[in-house]
């Protein structure tokens, strides 16, 4: 079969000719498809049975341009190859924390997975102050196996360059390159903004020491091979509910710094808890789901960092470090010093890199729906203001960054800030 | 033609079966072959019409394994790929200082290229105390053009992950990682040193805050994808005479950080450096010698550096740093801060990195003929010891590293305790 973009009625043609896919279904006479993409590279259907509920699909397929830009922005296919590949990786080395594959057909650009019906997209619940007390738990998880197990912590030097190998792309990488780590910073026609928050925008375009760092932690995207990254791992990314939790779209995977993805997600949290000072006008109420976020923030942390070091411990396979590097008096406190300064890298690449993420969110191109979500826009920019300040001071301040309290005391002191603002206070 | 190793005989077939090599001789009747290889990994042989002088040509074949450990140690011939790909991009972009290639032969693992045959290895001029003045010249272009042409200051994102994709190289990658980041540093059978640095050698393995700065520079050459890097550049990697210098045997190749090259030249002069106190029993000749060793040193890094920044200057067309990022008040002044800060970390991984190759030959599987030339173990060891010290504070101490004159300080004094070992001062 020759690529074609499938649209609702040649998607149930598909679907009636892939025998893993007309397995699924007891009858197809009279399934129904829609599409539901609400991303900005893709088309997303959901195919299902109306007389089975429990029968239905989800075909995601790659458009050969990057959507939200419309086709002047043209983008390979080939990314759909870098979904599936980390999509069944996914399911090999932390089985239920993303969906199930059926079908990859590579010709056609396009997986056929397992359709969540029971879960919603992460940020959805955010705004909603929906709490998931398995969360932190789940998604430490998925970050600790997937992150320690592509790494040279855990592969042999063959084993991981040739997995790197087959992750080389540039033009997603590109993507971020350029909307996360430049364009927002600097004058560019896509880049828009909550005109509340001008001269703020312009300050951060004018501050050098931030710029500076900004691109310290772009050229670290760009050049540290540490480990297979998701490399988009904002709350858009996560499908949750109360008991389950499934990481989707790693079309952006490649191999990157680790610290991407714990930021990415610490960020978007981030967001949300700004988000909250306009969507929750309740100060009780707005006070007890920011304290759920700080606490999911540092148990993110907490757990993910106490995962890492205990595979280190029980899996140190890797070409990095040979056991027998340790073998000496002291070697023992050697190794554990330095899983201390490995660990405490890792927290100051997670600050660096996730707030390039949440920062370029208030200038770039493309905000997140917990922001742009919000009407009045007086109201919009105390949050905006407030991860501008987080942001700005996790990227400049995190090379004295040693704990989960060094993140979490920066957004309580300027979560005060935004109060005072909230309540009218200068 | 299928592989097959070359001898003296069958090398002279070989070229009589090739156009181009069959062209660079006036006479094929008469040619004689002879094998000059000196290395660990391959067969080098000289082609010469004896009737003829300047009529000769050198074939560097592959073979399936390291010849230095013998059989065991099988590695795959693809290296040649390298090797060529290299070659053929330094006459590109630095041409005059490689040799030129004739024939690059995939599938007999071999390359086919210009006989330097007024030209000596550079360590052998090093230990005979010759100047050499247009070197620091030569090489410092070679690395400023080549490294900062490899890089994303210089090549768009699609271009430059091409090219690190073709120069996935994990067989040679693991000799580096295992030889010069791993082994020496801990109990290994191939390890083999001076006995009487016994004492120093145990205390190098048992010295936690060098192994744990080891261990962070091993992970920045596995994982730092920065240019493409040559990662054998010893002074047994490059052909000299008073006027000429050549770049040889990049198999070594693949895309890590800059300063690994920088360093491992760097660090190969301060092993000369420290072989004189043997090698130059006179005090004034060794003197005279060892301070052009320090000028040569300084006069690479600053050549390096400005030339580097000059290239910078006037080709920033890479996926890094869009001209337009520096678009505000103040911009030009915060590009000048970046650059500074950018060649100040090339500085600091050039003295760590290259520490790392000097440490290594003082107590590893391969010495340097500067050191293992030493007849006298005494004062073989006020050398190694020379260049222990040199190395392990290169290593510990870069992070403070700002400019040529902290390389060069700390070689000074550690001159200074080495002329009273050889003085027979305690």
């Amino acid at each position: 079969m020759t690529y074609h973009a499938l649209d609702n009625n040649t998607v149930l043609d598909y679907v009636r000719s892939q025998p893993e896919l007309k397995a699924l279904f007891s009858d197809l006479s009279n399934l129904s498809a829609r599409e539901v993409g609400d991303g900005n590279l893709n088309m997303v259907f959901i195919v299902s049975n109306p007389r089975a509920p429990t029968e239905s699909l989800v075909i995601k397929q790659a458009l050969p341009y990057l959507r939200v830009l419309g086709e002047s922005y043209p983008l390979t296919r080939e990314r759909m190859r870098f979904e599936a590949q980390a999509l069944l990786l996914y399911n090999e080395l932390t089985p239920g924390l993303a969906p199930q594959v059926y079908v990859y057909d590579e010709k056609m650009s396009l997986v056929a997975m397992e359709h969540l019906k029971n879960h919603e997209v992460m940020r959805k619940s955010l705004v909603a102050r929906k709490q998931l007390p398995l969360f932190a738990d789940h998604i430490s998880t998925f970050l600790a196996h997937i992150l320690f197990k592509t790494s040279d912590l855990y592969r042999t030097g063959h084993e991981k360059k040739a997995l790197q190998a087959s992750y080389i792309n540039p033009s997603l990488c590109k993507i971020q390159e350029d909307f996360v780590f430049t364009n927002p910073y600097m004058e560019s026609p896509e880049n828009n903004w909550n005109t509340e928050i001008n001269a703020e925008v312009q300050a951060v375009r004018r501050n050098v020491p931030l710029k500076l760092a900004i691109l310290e932690l772009k050229e670290k995207y760009m050049t540290q091979g540490q480990a297979l990254i998701h490399s988009d791992l904002h709350t858009g990314s996560i499908m949750v509910n109360e008991q389950d939790t499934r990481v989707i779209d790693p079309e952006f995977s490649f191999f990157g710094p680790m610290g991407y993805d714990i930021g990415a997600l610490l960020s978007n949290l981030v967001l949300n808890f700004g988000a909250h000072f306009a969507h929750t006008r309740d100060a009780a109420a707005r006070a007890a789901y920011q304290n759920y976020l700080i606490e999911t923030i540092r148990d993110i942390w907490l757990l993910f960092a106490a995962k890492f070091e205990q595979l280190w411990l029980e899996n140190s396979t890797g070409e990095l470090v040979p056991n027998a590097y340790w073998h000496f008096p002291e070697g023992e406190t050697a190794f554990a010093v330095y899983r201390q300064h490995y660990i405490r890298q890792l927290l100051q690449d997670t600050a660096g890199l996730g707030a390039c993420e949440s920062l370029r969110r208030m200038m770039g191109v493309v905000s997140v729906w917990d922001i742009s979500s919000i009407g009045d826009n007086q109201l919009r920019a105390i949050a905006e203001r407030f991860v501008i300040r987080v942001s700005t001071r996790w990227i400049v301040e995190r090379s004295s960054f040693s704990s989960a309290d060094d993140l979490v005391g920066i957004i309580r002191e300027e979560a005060e800030r935004a109060e005072r603002s909230v309540n009218g206070d200068p």
